[in-house]
């Protein structure tokens, strides 16, 4: 059985990504996050629709329009509009994100 | 913001149930269970593959073929293709489900 919230014996500092599920219209991923942040400048610019879940630990978002700051705790869940330009700004050490994109 | 993990203020014993989102070739659901078992007899036979992860208690899900019984706890999560027969043999009090139905 696997499980969402295990994580790997040994991970570097970043992101570790796993596809959990690949089909035509969607992919389902999770993420680990060990005080992970874009890097300076960096913005996502998808092409899809992006729902996103904190499961665990806490992280904060940053989306370029009106330069808002997102606060999420885990089970926090939000969808971001494809192009909607956004950065990661910081996830604590046992951030656990599941993320679901999809064609707009 | 919304949270996976909230629960209603008021819940019926049972299962209270929450579209988060409906797109062309999936849905994405949220349940919260409440010590809920299917009724006596009752088997799911779906349409579409579904994937379901447990986000937080545990529960017990037996798959008719094989009589197999699968015990899940926090965090763990497996793809029921479609028309594999199945039902939920129990769940705890605080048992909360995601679940993504899309067509095969």
């Amino acid at each position: 059985m696997q499980n969402l919230f295990a994580r790997p014996v040994e991970q570097n500092a970043g992101e570790h990504l796993e596809a959990l599920l690949v089909r035509r219209g969607f992919t389902l991923e999770r993420i680990l996050s060990s005080g992970h942040a874009s890097p300076p400048g960096f913005w996502y610019d998808q092409d899809r629709d992006e729902w996103v879940a904190l499961l665990a630990g806490d992280a904060e978002l940053l989306f370029e329009e009106g330069a808002e700051r997102v606060l999420l705790r885990a089970g926090d869940h939000l969808l971001i509009p494809a192009h909607k330009r956004h950065r990661v700004e910081r996830t604590s050490s046992d951030a656990v994100w599941l993320t679901l994109h999809f064609a707009p």
